[in-house]
């Protein structure tokens, strides 16, 4: 059962308690992690090869797959599914190949022209998790806007099966991203693998992808040490439904628990204008979580999870605000109106026959979010995580008579003599 | 005299050396900027007021300037300056007002529609150095895209002068944004304050702005244990300048003492493909730095400074994208032909008469960009980092029944049933 909350009753400081998240920073393992990162940076491919050993517990004579080893894991995977992933990827492919539009050329004063390009970003490194977590999706989510950024390297690590391969839905993916190596890496040690280089792999300029809590930490120890950028900060995975009486319970519960799967520290949260909702999803809840398989994660989950009932659908909304969820589903008649009103959040889902797991798999949008209330200042990815936008500018003669003695002037009255120097010499040329 | 290499001569680890930038990680001062950021987490304002009377000599009974001061000492700068404040502010946000345009929403399959909206990031904080450095231009640089991205709250801080008030052109330009508070706070101290909130100063969602090296180390610190973003990591301004037979040498030499005015720890690499040129600009050098009134500056900036003398002008283009300058300039009549070679960099001038102070102040483009490397993966600020993109979706029955085995099937592969029963479902009702 959820805990309930009315929202008439909650002050500030309630809310402010109930909208932070469990996160733990970690630092409990944070001097394993510069262990492992200091490990690699100084052995390369022995320590890694030493830590498959250990953690994926296999002898790996080369640290990666190629093509014809990729083919075959491929072909082991059934033609429904093979279509399945096509159909992901193409929509995905379609979704995100409008993200690279070409801005117009600014004229700002007569002979004064700026513009600005996109550029992919040249290295990148995708980190798919593996073991028990079987995740082609995210290789989808991931390597589609980097193909279409144009990436000239994108360099794949995924921890081995201990029988040295890789799962076949990942391999299928590498093929219709035309990806044909895989470096058989997983955890903290593949972020440090791909920050510094080692004999095998590539350095790389950014990594991207989910992982554990020892990969989190990696990324974020590596963005503080070297020129490598990260994707995001990433934590738990979170949902926030917003429902009133026209929503359907089982749909609502549906959404709950399929976030509540992911993992014990998920959280699941529901606000709702309806006491009578809320009961109900309620009732959904513990009759479809009997029949779940992962039903003691979801479960535990679920713990972690609250509803508060709120007067209108607009106080729902400011709630969700606050929260800033990673997703957000409105599960209402009226959702039309209510998307000018969403300001923080990573992926919104409207209506009632829209589910997120959609938007997880196939819709075409991407499934890496921000979380942990990072969505009050990040984006998800998209193609602008792979490219830089860099400006041009190209100023005539005329362009400079117009604007020469602005910047004479600002430059002098920051005290900056060579600035000035620059135009005033071009201007008696 | 800058240091001069043949690039023939250059070996693949000589080139990393000299691309490596001199950063200095100052984790000398991680220390001294940690108990810093603690004492105003603990004490707020008090910590503030405490921090003014020893680092800025004075003693502050408020931490603020409202409307009313900000307008007298706007009124204490010249008419010229006031024009010239105003002629960069339009360009600016003429050249920026393009950078928000709505996408077009995609249908990935019939009844499957997927869009992004942009949203402003509701509180943002903007770092404005003060005390010897006068930097209205770069109040100007954030706080346009700021208000053109349609912040809710944009708080200012800055250093007080001794006598407790604010430059007259940075309130100037304060009284152009609209903006009618200004916060009395510099350092370590002004970037823990925005990020935990004190009495007076509100807490943020990202801060923004270059600082010292005290401000620049708290920035990286706040990113890694709060939830606050920030603009990107920053390190010594550079210019990397392009220069063939066309480029007239005093004007090289007026640029690369443009970008050494700065600091000692600035750089200005110049790429030719001629001898004879490298030699004039040295010559230009020396009698344009003697009347620098920063020549002691400049002068040291210099030494950290080299020419490569190249084969052609693609020899030249490929060390700047190794090097990924902050700004490159191309001093050449063929610089049409390399705009689309330019891979990494932050900000490109183009053509003999396109000065770099040009961006710096006035033609539009922003000059918070990123330095150290930082362009192989990061851009400059625009009002894309004032913004998040979040996607949202809408699924119709036919969409549900186009899209739904292909999400159950993904589900199911990835061993998350509660997943495909979101859809399952749906699609029963």
């Amino acid at each position: 059962m959820l805990k309930t909350y009315l929202y008439q009753d909650l002050d500030q400081a309630k809310i402010q308690e109930l909208i932070n998240r469990n996160t733990d920073p970690n630092n409990s393992i944070q001097d394993t992690v510069l262990g492992i990162v200091e490990e690699v940076k100084t052995h390369g491919d022995a320590a890694l090869k030493n830590y498959a050993a250990k953690f994926d517990k296999v002898e790996l004579d080369k640290l990666f797959l190629d093509a014809s080893d990729i083919e075959e894991l491929a072909m082991g995977i059934s033609r429904d599914q093979m279509r399945a992933l096509e159909i992901a990827f193409q929509n995905i492919h379609k979704f995100h190949s409008y993200q690279t539009k070409r801005e117009r050329t600014v004229e700002t004063m007569p002979g004064v022209t700026c513009w600005r390009e996109l550029r992919p970003i040249e290295k990148v490194g995708l980190y798919i998790p593996g073991g028990s977590a079987v995740l082609p999706s995210t290789l989808l989510m991931l390597g589609i806007p980097a193909r279409i950024a144009g990436c000239r390297e994108i360099v794949v690590c995924s921890p081995p099966q201990n029988n040295g391969k890789i799962n076949g839905f990942v391999a299928y993916c590498l093929k219709l991203l035309r990806i044909e190596r895989v470096y058989l890496v997983g955890g903290a040690q593949a972020v440090a693998a791909m920050a510094f280089g080692t004999e095998s792999i590539p350095k790389v300029n950014k990594i991207f992808g989910p992982g554990n809590q020892f990969v989190t930490k990696a990324k974020s120890l590596i963005q503080g040490i070297t020129d490598v950028a990260i994707d995001m900060p990433a934590g738990p995975s979170e949902v926030l439904v917003i429902a009133d009486e026209s929503a359907n319970p089982a749909f609502v519960a549906a959404d709950l628990l399929a976030q509540a799967e992911h993992g014990a520290d998920s959280q699941a949260v529901l606000t709702t204008t309806s006491a009578s909702i809320a009961e109900k999803v309620n009732k959904e809840l513990i009759s479809q979580l009997a029949i779940l398989p992962r039903k003691e994660l979801a479960a535990k989950a679920i713990e972690n999870s609250y509803v508060v009932i709120c007067d209108d659908l607009q106080t729902c909304m400011s709630f969700s605000n606050a929260y800033a969820p990673e997703h957000l589903i409105i599960e209402s008649d009226q959702w039309k109106s209510l998307v000018n009103k969403v300001v923080n959040a990573g992926s919104v889902f409207l209506g009632h026959l829209t589910p997120e797991s959609a938007g997880d798999y196939a819709s075409g949008t991407n499934h890496t979010l921000p979380t942990s209330g990072y969505a009050r200042s990040y984006s998800g990815v998209s193609v602008d995580s792979f490219v830089k936008k860099i400006t041009f500018q190209h100023i005539t003669e005329q362009g400079l008579d117009q604007i020469g003695s602005t910047v004479e002037i600002l430059a002098e009255l920051e005290g900056l003599q060579a600035h000035k120097n620059a135009v005033s010499i071009r201007k008696k040329a």
